[in-house]
């Protein structure tokens, strides 16, 4: 019935669990500090205030509810049978994390690290709604990922859910296999950001009446280059804590999980150049810094499963998507995503969850000990065949269930709660208007052009 | 005699120790940052390069001479027989940690851990003398700070000192309690900082002639909301590495530490959010960074001894108060505090001190064995009555012991040597005036209108 | 033959050395914003461009070629019998380090280390080629230096190769020592800084016809400064890591690395403070930020041997000779080194490399065991004289073979490929010339005055 046996739990193992999951503020941090460089400056404190607040409220609300419902393999949950099959739903857990002991106990760990990383998944939609959406609008949307959407997803992937089952249950490989989070945090964050981007509509002046799009250049590229190295290190972070805790991994398994994490941003940031450069004449810095990104968003799912070599080519596929996918919203589809959220995040991260069915190699028994180490055992039960439909059946979860849900809930908020600043407000610039100060005072800030 | 056994330690106690120790540097960068972007442009290099030399001369003066009065506890010191007790006033280590193997035990864990603490503690008064504090008087004033004043204090919470033995000697719990620093780290910063403030006065064009401040607006708020996701990561090291070797805590325990840390922030920063909005019409970003690093402050004496439900309780309440007391210190008290380093960290650490005899539940036995994996035991002797009576003495020797002490040293320095510059360097702008060179010099600033 | 033996490696090794090397990457990133901050503001996006294509070319062909010719100590190399002695030249690895398991070995976490350690290398002549370099040479030049210089001369010191050997094979002391890479990383990359400011020549306007140099600063001291605090949580990383991995250092000695490592970069901060005030009236901010870099750089090689007190005077050596260094590339030399790169890594790094032979103190038995953890052993063989004569060897291999080495590959390169950016590339700056776009398209900065 359960899917994923939690392996026996060594010090060592929360030795170095604890220490991937602090890295993964700097996840935050980076993906702060893109969305804020990317956007214009009369909105870059608001666009940093936000992101602070993003993570305040997520990691409130994740504590207070959401763990609750997303829970932990091998932990309380609601399980229904159908076909003689136990599937498992959601979890069942008392609010507050109360049913659980926070003493370094594998499911303490991935609460820990669940409170940091839902933060990390509310912060993307900030890239797609930058310049325009209000802090408070903000905050409500957030307290719905981080309550509803996130931990009902998560648990599906990685509490012991039904798409965590379709191995056992139906066959599907070794069911639906995600170890950093390409699916629950970045394409569910993604997906949300696409959703904003919809109700949002663009900014004033993005696109001529003809619906010609104006390039409207992000305030400071040094910051957003510095902040892809901070992205680095807090997907090295995501990528092996998560495949610690939601596939087993053994400890050593970190090595590889860290050069091919390298490896996949490395690569997607030359994709991104040659790409640029191909279409442009110049490489182009910002699209260079969302191959990175989008590399390692990429990277995540199958990070544990894949050789060096492989995940190079999943890195030169990732940039080079990203890269044109961002031209395809803004001139295909209208969608205006100053920082490039939905194409890096959703784009990259349905790929990523795409090529574990494609790249990814598993242990062939049922138990197998890895590691001359003896720290842990992979533990993934399965067959070996089909992965590439669990894996399917995923990306259709992300597209046909949780994109409308995440659209009908900030849909009806934007009912109530407007989730668009006035054009007063945006023409003068979040910064002064929602919070009564620039973020540069003392410099003279030539942004009128685009008004 | 000894109020506190040192726990057995284990290598993975090591590995984890050494883990969080080494997160520490990031709230010094933090720190650096917030003070920077909260003062003006032109003295920008200079506060930066100020928070440089504050650290390496509080590492190498700590090294010298500090660590010889702090001491370990269990190690040699100073013992005076009053009514029958034993109380330890002052360690006895010699010069240059001479008397310690710096092999990865606990004292030398301890030793290395306030090597950067102590710069940490003497970076906060960089906070409150902004714009106007000489370089050649901070590192001065540093040289007490890590030579002096904090060893002293530090022994007597962490190092087996009277404070400490409290609970013992007194049956005052378990005696003063102070897990990551908030009252030695701190307190002793912040109230060193309100020193500071008083002898050097308030900025040219702080206050009109008759008392009311004037605006001055930090130059870059980008910093200062990017630096507070810094400091975040340098607290989770501080609180998890502090209560692992000063309160005995088993390294399980770290994932209670950071979760009650990180919501702790969380609750501050949207404390700090609604008071500014109740009081200005819209969230103040300045007050809403001092507010995060305020909960962060006020999370450190308690963080391994709540549930989160407290740790939202004190954070709630640690974002009202330093937002409501940097007003009080700017409109009542006339104390020019530009980055609100009194209110963040005296405040907030005063606070979180008191928070341990509010809300602290402690294992009721001697010694307890808290932890599944055997790692380690909690071993805090002393009774379970009392304990808010401890943390006042605590807080009666901060405000009537050290604050006279650190405003005596300063007062008795800025005899010799004054502490603040001449009024032409201040308008000229630190950078320009001590170090001979702006900080961006390619960008015209518009900073004369407060002078 | 083999001169170091591999200790056996525990579960705790792994976490400790783990978390060492993913510090490293923030050494990157510091590295990245010293250069950025230190050169113009209209190559601002370029620079940082550059440091992250850095990074992924120097790791990408780090692990498909470079590591097959470095290796590691006690696996596949070629080795040459002079005299009765076998002398190891170059490893014998597989392309894509498909002959190692990447599973928390030795081995594997040592290709870990150097794949990030190598786009380190790489980054450093980043800052002597500052404003004129093109973007497509930096990466042709990273290349060479990934794919052949860096791995070569890496083998010789910790592959196991024929410096290393010199104790064993000749007793000079335990053959030739380098804990963190100060001849490795540093003195490598600080004289390919060399080569390339050679080939490139001085910045257009730089020096007067009759040769005068004029100063032409960085564009923000804030970056520069904050960097620092970057670096040395890197080179924390970086020393703790090569001493575990490459001289045994049990995992205990870490407290003595990262205390000596701290007081090396303090000392060398106030010896450049002291040094510049001196000279110029007044400290400089660059100049402090450069011999921050440079005691960190000094300590690297003798970390693990020395004293907190010898690492202080390692630390104000480094400092005052980089100061002095600067001055003299500048003024006597003619070379236009705007990072200080050639001083800070190679001046500092030989520094660092010739102060392990005057003052490291090895254990004197061939087999030590220091550890009271009982996790590791040192174990450097070799005698206890003549080390500073194998250090020396070193220093003449770097200067003697290695610069004109790394001089030939680029020169020959600029024959094909010119390294140096057209003189109307260089007035328009690097960012719009090569990128098509600023860094901070909304400012006006005032850079023509050197032009």
């Amino acid at each position: 019935m359960t899917p994923l046996a939690v392996p026996p739990f060594s010090p060592i193992g929360l030795a170095i669990c604890i220490f991937f999951i602090l890295l993964v503020p700097f996840a935050g941090a980076g993906l702060a500090l893109i969305n804020t460089g990317l956007g214009r400056s009369r909105s870059a404190a608001h666009s940093m205030l936000a992101s602070l607040c993003v993570m305040a409220v997520a990691a409130t609300v994740y504590i207070v509810l959401g763990f609750s419902w997303q829970g932990f393999i091998g932990r309380p949950a609601h399980v229904l049978t159908v076909g003689g099959k136990g599937w498992n739903w959601i979890a069942a857990e008392p609010f507050f994390a109360r049913g659980l002991a926070l003493d370094g106990s594998p499911a303490s760990l991935a609460a820990f690290l669940q409170m940091l990383s839902v933060g990390l998944a509310a912060m993307i939609p900030l890239g797609s709604g930058a310049d325009r959406w209000r802090l408070g609008a903000v905050l409500a949307s957030t307290a719905l990922l981080a309550g509803v959407t996130y931990p009902l997803f998560a648990h599906w992937v990685w509490g012991g859910g039904w798409l965590a089952q379709l191995g056992v249950n139906n066959g599907l490989g070794r069911g639906f296999i995600d170890a950093g989070g390409a699916s629950s945090i970045q394409a569910l964050g993604g997906l949300t950001a696409l959703a904003i981007a919809w109700i949002l509509g663009p900014r004033l002046g993005k696109y001529s009446p003809e619906g010609m799009p104006a390039a409207i250049p992000g305030h400071n590229a040094v910051l957003v280059l510095f902040a892809c190295l901070l992205t680095l290190i807090g997907w090295l972070g995501l990528n092996s804590a998560g495949a610690i805790l939601f596939t087993g991994a053994p400890p050593g398994q970190v090595v590889l999980i860290g050069i091919n994490t390298t490896l996949a941003a490395a690569s997607a940031l030359l994709a991104a150049a040659v790409v640029t450069r191909a279409r442009f004449g110049k490489p182009d810095a910002s699209l260079c810094a969302n191959g990175w990104v989008g590399g390692l968003v990429a990277s995540s799912a199958a990070c544990a499963f894949t050789t060096p070599i492989l995940a190079i080519v999943i890195g030169l596929v990732a940039g080079a998507l990203v890269t044109l996918s961002v031209e395809w919203f803004e001139l295909r589809l209208a969608v205006d995503d100053p920082g490039g959220a939905i194409s890096v995040h959703a784009v990259g991260g349905l790929w990523g969850v795409l090529a574990v069915g494609l790249f990814a190699r598993f242990p062939s028994g049922r138990v197998v000990d890895v590691t001359p180490l003896g720290l842990a055992q992979l533990r993934l039960p399965g067959s070996n065949s089909l992965q590439w439909l669990a894996q399917l059946i995923g990306i259709a979860t992300l597209i046909g269930f949780v994109l409308p849900l995440t659209y009908g809930l900030n849909w009806l908020l934007n009912q109530f709660y407007p989730l668009r600043v006035s054009s007063d407000g945006e023409r003068q610039g979040m910064d002064l208007y929602e919070l009564g100060a620039g973020a540069y005072p003392e410099i003279d800030t030539t942004n009128e052009e685009f008004m």
